[in-house]
């Protein structure tokens, strides 16, 4: 079968046979219909994240995708049902983490993550996998079922950021999104039913897609180069709700500015090192006084996959359409990984169903 | 009777006399006890905090106090009920936090708070209040229940500290104060029951009262000077929990680094205005690949209070003795505003039981 793999020489991504994988006992086989391309997998490719499994040459790529069982090989998950598999494996039979069904609470080294660290990814015509590990889906969501993922760490956060929140009397109707890639967006579309206003920053010029489709959700885009986060709550007004999705280390400390008092910053975004300057002993004095918070959260389980489902079931029409601007097929790869100003989101369709 | 008050033109604290206060409709007499003395006291002593009551010349200082009602004038909160008073009253009438009994979430200019901001304290003879700002103490208590205040900040930022890791399976095993001042120290006691190994932070060289304290409660007493915060995870292991009481800016950024993956920092210290360098691009990335949470959060309300009464009330006999280490009476407030290395905590007696 085709699969669009790395090697551990550097080669890639490149599109390559490798055989069929066989479902062992407990497993099945699932034909793979899209997976999205996003920031993870760009760096994977770089060789700043992740790493090949162990004892193997190559790594087949994608952990954001849709397919349907193929061979149902014994277990009771039926064959044609369309899935969205979650992305975390143990390392060594089992653990606590996934014995509880919290695999995105494992801390490092309690973990693989399928097409990121230690496990093949979904890049691939076929994989296989536990039934535990997939998310059925509905039908009509076969197409848009690579988002699942993304929405899922979407979901992740806002229940721990709601969470953070759930002691007092809170509701929100303010929310800002920073980051206009394919999950700012993504989550962007997510919040328009939970909250009455709606922000997103992005670095960008008219006309450009993004700020199309901000616009079109009914939102505010906020430039970034006219308005710096902490100009946001004189420009606009305090947000009780911000989703940094853009792992730009300043913007961590920036939102405690522009959340309003009582607010929750949601940090999913993974900066590297940076050393700078903050007023500390403001940001400090900004969360206790009053009274917010900083939920920083990574990956996601199950019941987020699930809730993810039925958020995007629930969106407007066209909405994730209007998001996933570019479907290639698999030998148009390097077009799928290519940075590219007019691509919301891009997803390599191995097959349809 | 007397009280203890500084004037606008900056004198005091003082020791002078003021008239009995005649309690309103719908307000109770009462007669105070104790009075405790915290930083926010020395702060507004000093002019860097709060504000006098509008149109007033002094300000009766004190917020952490206990009382017996000495007069019910009409109400039904019986005479002879030992209470302790809470903080934060409306400016105006009332608005919606505190319809909603949570006062503590008021953004400022929507409340007033006793002894510290435009409303006179609980440093005399008497005072008055309605009954809905006095929680009711055993009279056990009648000693200690100054204490409820500063149990009831930690009851709310603890609550909020576990209401942001409800998302997942939680079961601290690690907490470390940061400071051991009478916050500190009291908050030590008060988590010692709820997690299995208790850590507080100082800089004080053997012999130390506060070295003691916490050494008898059997936690372990962690010297900044030679084990810097983010050298904590190294030399004692990560937290699952950490309280800042210090107030003292880099520690919430330091938190980060000691917290344990899936751990939160719980912040209640207020500092000044204070730029300094972060590697800010690690605390973002710790923060998210950890799943970890800062919480702000200030005063508290009603529930924490009656919440505090109950954990003071288990607190293993003699703890709350050894934290008050001094009790004066009114004319001899200087020592309760002095510091005095000897002291843990400090009371000002207006009356006995």
């Amino acid at each position: 079968m085709r699969a669009i793999t790395i090697t551990r020489d550097g080669t890639g991504p490149e599109l390559r046979e490798r055989p069929l994988p066989s479902p062992d006992e407990g497993e099945v086989l699932v034909r793979t219909l899209r997976v999205g391309v996003d920031g993870t997998d760009r760096e994977v490719v770089a060789g700043e994240h992740g790493d090949l499994p162990a004892g193997e040459d190559d790594l087949v790529l994608g952990h954001e995708a849709v397919g349907v069982v193929a061979d149902a090989n014994g277990t009771a998950l039926p064959e044609g049902t369309v899935v969205a598999p979650t992305v975390r494996r143990p390392p060594n039979g089992t653990n606590e983490y996934f014995e509880r069904g919290e695999p995105d609470m494992a801390p490092e080294g309690e973990y693989l993550e399928r097409g990121i660290v230690g496990a093949h990814g979904y890049m691939a015509e076929y994989f296989t996998s536990p039934p535990e590990y997939l998310v059925a889906l509905p039908r009509a969501l076969a197409e848009w079922g690579f988002l699942v993922e993304q929405a899922s760490i979407t979901e992740k956060a806002l229940s721990t950021a709601y969470a953070s929140r759930s002691t007092f009397t809170w509701e929100p109707e303010s929310a800002l999104v920073l980051g206009n890639g394919s999950l700012g967006l993504l989550s962007l579309a997510m919040l328009d039913d939970r909250v009455e206003r709606t922000y997103c920053l992005g670095r960008r010029e008219r006309p450009d897609p993004t700020i199309d489709f901000i616009e079109d959700l009914g939102a505010t885009y906020v430039d970034s180069r006219t308005t710096p986060v902490p100009e946001i709550p004189k420009t606009y007004e305090g947000m009780d709700l911000v989703y940094e999705a853009t792992g730009y280390a300043k913007h961590a400390f920036e939102t405690i500015e522009t959340l309003a008092p009582n607010g929750v910053g949601a940090l999913v975004g993974v900066p590297g090192d940076w050393t700078f300057e903050v007023d500390g002993g403001r940001l400090h004095r900004e969360l206790v006084l009053h009274n917010k918070a900083l939920v920083g959260t990574v990956n996601s389980n199950r019941d987020h996959f699930e809730r993810a489902v039925e958020t995007l079931s629930s969106l407007p029409e066209g909405v994730l359409d209007a998001l996933v601007t570019h479907v290639v097929p698999p030998e148009e790869y390097d077009r799928a990984f290519a940075d590219d100003d007019t691509a919301l989101k891009t997803a390599i369709e191995f097959d349809t169903l």
